[in-house]
């Protein structure tokens, strides 16, 4: 395939999708597709509600690619590159179906000599195991016959502004040596860093595992010594700035795990370990630590208002910031709805307030009334609770005396 | 005190100890003492069976400073850094008799404005809880009136050509701010890298345990993440390789936990967290693991062995490397110990060599008859294990056909 030929269709446009076929969109011809009428025609538009990038980027991959929601206008691509969300279900089991249906629809339009590029975060063999046989399975072609597989894992950072995707090494891998050089040099041609080639897909799925599996057992190590140390009253921040002057000590603070990534791979990896019979119980007590500390933290402010009014019935509180990160509208799995609901009850008002997010997405997701900005009285509290660090309260509504960081309840 | 003035007695000569007199005699007046006599004439006669550092710079401490096992030549001294062992019990609890005695000695010959700093590892509390009071009940002194006490915990990597005392940043604390500043100036005058002030003693107690107990857990991850790796025939080092790439991945590999340190420090924390009330799962699971590691290990030698030849009993193998890392001859809590002792029994000879350590030490301590050079027969064994990846195996043994790494049994 020469490069000048390349046409490549980017599936899903959302955190990963999009930055993604913004950066191709600079060299090649690009389409991209969603599911998500309503998210195609808000992008059309010029409308990013996910700010997953700049408004100069969007404009940018919106003049130079297009966008559909319409799965014949991908004919013409010879390059797949998938990048769909791998959450679990409310009983935390991996839900590929997004995957599935991806792979459905991609095996309908497939052609002999294209080639599938897998970005979402799976567990080691799903590619192998599951993808590949419903692209030949629904595409009549055979694999490494007719097409070609890779997987080259993302590692977009939500709010991280200087880890961007086109200074961060890409891990490529793939179904066959011809098309792992074809893949390395379409990333390699894109990006300012090293293109790490696996020697095969099982191992470049298994690394992004342990990336964000590693994260979390940290964290989570975080945060039990975060406990130890408020008993011996001592800061864990202070604790932890010392100790991260070591050489190979991992920079690592107390929190919430929230999100697409972190709190989600591990029960991708648990669920293919304990296929394999494998026990990793220090994953599975990680999840449970970090699972627990969104009401621990709840528990501590309702602790810390009743410090300063015995009956927290006359307290009313205000929540600042409700998406998992700060400066990102990301709600996705944010821990910040666990803490908001457990306080329900136990003040006279809890409200949340977070500019960033969608009010309307997060009420229909958790049942939670966020506050609009003409609705907001920072005088009315007793308590405002810091709960994300959005760059954009600096300026909204900077340091008040009543306002305290969640990071003192961690 | 002013520079000129200051007299430095360095409390116990083994593998922190004497790097610090070594370094401090550059500098300053110093003494250094051990109680074990056989050691202080070994030095003495400019022998380190240890070798803590380099023979040059032990000639340079030895010219520099007086070295003695005699408390009363200490008299002059106005600044003590101790530095004995903290090790575990055979219960795995802390014993901190050492530090004890060495408080008891240094209590005796303490006199007004004199400066005590410890840099033995301790959990948090250990100083102001223990060895102070030990301090001023055997002085009749009172501590912040008519002495300081500080705290700069050691981070000597043993076998590390590396990171050294010199060029690693060091943490400091004191029980007040003028001694503080005092030992900051202490060490900033003899080190190049930076000198870090804790708020108190406690935290950089607890600084240096979080650095211990974080790296205990990372290798426990890999160590699990290497079982489920081995389930799904891949990698775990290119697997690591590859995750290696992403910025915040620490590069952790699967290991033999031993040594004074990260499979000692736990069992500190936990003795103080137990009596604090607070679980830490993680780092009780941790331990766990990687205490079972040589077992585990010595059943795959036995597994790879029976692939060789399925009577076992006609199988002689040799163990290459006994001490718990490479590039020391440091025996202590070496898990190739467990190893070799737990295939006894199952193979028809089982040997060990290791150039580096002592021989009669290894005996003593283990019950482990180790190979001298000339007894070294490489040809007569049908396995050859490399257990440490000593420096000096490369040239002395180089590569052998039916040599195999001890990495792939991790």
């Amino acid at each position: 395939m020469n490069k000048q030929d390349i046409k490549i269709g980017v599936i899903g446009l959302g955190y990963v999708g999009l930055p993604v076929l913004s950066l191709f969109s600079q060299k090649y011809d690009c389409w991209g597709i969603d599911n998500d009428v309503l998210r195609v025609e808000a992008l059309k538009s010029g409308t990013d509600t996910r700010k997953c990038q700049s408004n100069e980027e969007l404009s940018q991959a919106l003049r130079l690619s297009y966008i559909t929601s319409d799965w014949s206008d991908l004919g013409q691509c010879n390059v797949y590159i998938i990048a769909v969300p791998t959450p679990v279900d409310k009983e935390n089991l991996p839900d590929i179906t997004h995957l599935e249906e991806v792979c459905k629809a991609v095996g309908n339009i497939l052609s002999r000599n294209n080639i599938v590029i897998f970005e979402s975060t799976v567990y080691p063999g799903t590619t192998d195991e599951i993808c590949i046989p419903i692209l030949e399975k629904t595409s009549g072609l055979v694999v490494n016959k007719d097409f070609s597989v890779a997987y080259s894992p993302e590692r977009i950072n939500v709010g991280d502004k200087i880890h961007q995707l086109d200074n961060v090494p890409k891990i490529v891998s793939a179904s066959n040596q011809q098309a792992l050089e074809l893949v390395a040099d379409l990333y390699g041609s894109v990006i300012n860093a090293e293109v790490v080639r696996a020697s095969n897909i099982k191992v470049a799925e298994a690394a992004k595992m342990y990336e964000n599996v590693q994260r979390d057992v940290l964290i989570a190590l975080a945060n039990q010594y975060s406990d130890y140390c408020r008993e011996e009253g001592i800061d864990i921040q202070e604790v932890t700035d010392c100790a991260a002057t070591k050489w190979n000590f991992s920079n690592v603070r107390p929190g919430l795990v929230g999100g697409h990534c972190i709190g989600v791979d591990a029960y991708y990896l648990l669920k293919r370990s304990t296929q394999k019979k494998v026990d990793l119980p220090l994953v599975i007590t990680a999840r449970s630590i970090n699972e627990n500390k969104a009401l621990q933290v709840s528990n501590r402010i309702t602790a810390y208002a009743q410090s300063i009014r015995i009956d927290t019935k006359k307290i009313k509180i205000l929540i600042l910031g409700f998406s998992y990160k700060a400066n990102t509208p990301d709600i996705r799995n944010t821990m910040i709805a666990t803490i908001v609901k457990s306080l329900y009850g136990t003040f006279e008002i809890v409200d949340c307030f977070d500019p960033l997010v969608d009010n309307y997405e997060v009420e229909l997701r958790y049942g939670i009334h966020m506050l609009n900005p003409d609705q907001l009285q920072l005088d009315k509290y007793d308590i405002i609770v810091k709960a994300v660090n959005h760059d954009v309260f600096d300026n909204f509504i900077g340091a008040l005396p009543i306002m305290v960081d969640l990071n003192v309840f961690l």
